[in-house]
């Protein structure tokens, strides 16, 4: 029975209302394959299952075409019947996603900040929030945005290797992870192990995001895609039906915060982005991360 | 101290109010031991102890009439001062309980229906809230329903043979567990062991479910009936009252949300199950237990 | 970004007002070390962290007196700029601190217990929310009260003797921890290990304190100050805004709970402790100590 006030995860359109930054025009009728910029998507019509590939170098950073992007692939698949699962994984070398893009929130107007941010919140209410089985297969590092992609999947298999990391490390930045992100590293971790990894904004080896939760599994990198795989078809062995409801029922009080609260969120990230503060720690960062670069 | 807002479970009546069901007639003075047609009930007035035994082969389905009697039970023992403690446990090799009965919710009337689901709630509102401590002594497998009366005590210990299995598997019929199902699976395992555990709708045989914390311990067959008296006498060793307002603290936000929902909750309950895709599923699955029988 | 509704945790005033008890008179300027009668406050400038030790023999046990100077104590160091960080460690060997006085719930006037637990309120307002990096060097036991002050700090020494231990045991005493108590417990150790520990009112020794999460590591009592000085340092590399709006994303919740029922849960606690069952309950308690130390 459906608990009350739980509404199931619905196709069309989804709980949290139609993404006003999806073009119509692009909601293209289902196809074997498509690939835009960023992101290559290849559909399985015998097994039901996409793949969505990253493949924005240098790594991965989640820019507002990037995730506009992610947007209506996801879009596309949650209204093609052929679909029933998803894998999320990265063709960049080492790199999951890096997460948010910060050029995107550095220097710009006001209005750009809100638009960002509305698509930063339009992908984690789609995913997290998605019918479809999702599967994170990590092959490479994934801080702040790109975990939070992780963490929004149903499953999460990550390559061994311990050069590879995977946290919210917001604080490091200067800057706070949303409380969304939070709710979503809680129902994954418990409350103390998110309170202590958010302060201290760590980036956890691929070994001891095992130890903690933060992926379901470790895997040889060879062995990654197979492994992603079998673990689609456990999930989709399942109705479907039985399975959204479910879902549903888990995820969706935390789902409703953020649909409850999405302009006042909106307003806080642009107040706190605009702080000379704020916009000056993230230039420092960014001139880092040019100098490493060279 | 009491904190604001958090009422002792209380023996009589009981924080949710009397059980319609429960025919004034049968609530018997206490005795030593009574047996009624699916539930051998043996109290020992020396320890305090009770235990219940379910005898309802082939696999103590949870039926209306065996629901009825638990309640029954359960309310004499909560009314009689010599006893302060149960022990649930199985006469039937193999299971504990197999969970409800799929007869009760295949073809009949809305008022059945009604009738079966207020039964379930009361046999739940009933054993997680009850003031007495709780053990449940798991001698068999143990799905759905049965998983869910293990869960609703104060501790579980479970015999070590991996053949015996633990779990919500509603999701692998078709259903979906109720949110208070939900709600005790989460207060027992965490949000993110539920969430995988629902949607797969897993049976974890013993081993596993020691691990992933659905049960405190396992022990050898021939030590459970042991065992189960040395953790009981280990929890009367507390007061009472300090006992129970203590467990009352711990459960009482999850029993309220029930008592809060629960006309709402036995419509959905109907109209869940009343939907022809539903009613095809549970016969297809009693047709398979049949064959599997025969 | 900043979530809707949470605000900064910050030093002047503190989220939930000034405490009322703190004489002006004793804010004093910072210095390098003060002390009061119950606790030694070393504070170096150079590193920015404080060190707060509890001078109490035989036990530390938190009078109203101790609790009073740890709040002024406290809010000294949170208004002073120099110190970014505490440490809470006690010089009374084999004890870290036993918990509130009984002698200050016994036999007093309905004032005298109102004045109490605003200080037993207020302590714990203060350190769970406190804007300082707060680490705990528990080198003793450490149960009831103590507990409570080791889980508000935001990391957990203890040292490995297993002759130490930690657990809210309020139960075995025939009282009941308050709903902040239980919070705090449940934040650190999650719902089913804070049920089963809290009914039995359980001790729990260092090694089992290690592998419940109630204590974050465990080290030889000669490593102890060592270590936390390096944890501090840990805690202390990450910019102070980000971690403390962090902190309170993560802690505000629980601490409001407790600022929306502060005069309710006082006016508990005065029913609760004003029984003539409780208060024998206690006397007896006392006299066994009594005997216990002759």
């Amino acid at each position: 029975p459906v608990p009350p006030g739980v509404l199931p995860l619905c196709r069309q359109p989804p709980l949290w209302g139609r993404a006003p930054h999806v073009p119509p025009g692009l909601r293209l009728a289902p196809r074997r394959s498509f690939s835009n910029n960023k992101i290559l998507v290849e559909l399985d019509e015998g097994s039901g299952v996409a793949t969505m590939k990253f493949k924005s170098p240098p790594v991965n950073s989640l820019s507002l075409e990037f995730l506009t992007e992610f947007c209506i692939s996801l879009e596309k698949l949650e209204n093609d019947r052929a679909c029933r699962g998803v894998i999320i994984t990265s063709t960049v070398p080492k790199i999951f996603s890096s997460g948010l893009d910060i050029t995107e929130m550095c220097g710009k107007s006001t209005e750009h900040y809100a638009e960002f941010w509305r698509a930063v919140q339009e992908t984690w209410l789609r995913l997290y929030g998605s019918t479809m089985v999702t599967v994170a297969a990590v092959n490479g590092s994934s801080p702040a945005g790109g975990c939070l992609l992780a963490l929004s999947c149903d499953y999460r298999i990550m390559v061994e290797n311990p050069k590879f990391s995977m946290g919210l490390n917001e604080a490091q930045l200067g800057i706070v992870a949303p409380f969304w992100f939070k709710d979503t590293f809680v129902n994954t971790v418990g409350h103390r192990i998110a309170e202590r990894s958010l302060q201290l904004g760590s980036l956890h080896p691929a070994p001891e995001a095992l130890k903690l939760g933060l992926v379901d599994e470790l895997v040889p990198e060879e062995k990654l895609q197979e492994k992603a795989v079998a673990v689609m078809a456990q999930w989709l062995a399942l109705p479907d039906h039985a399975r959204q409801l479910t879902k549903s029922m888990m995820r969706k009080a935390v789902l409703d915060r953020l649909v409850a609260h999405r302009e006042e969120d909106i307003q806080n990230f642009i107040s706190f982005i605009s702080k000379e503060s704020i916009q000056k720690s993230l230039r420092m960062y960014m001139e880092m991360l040019k100098k490493k670069k060279s």
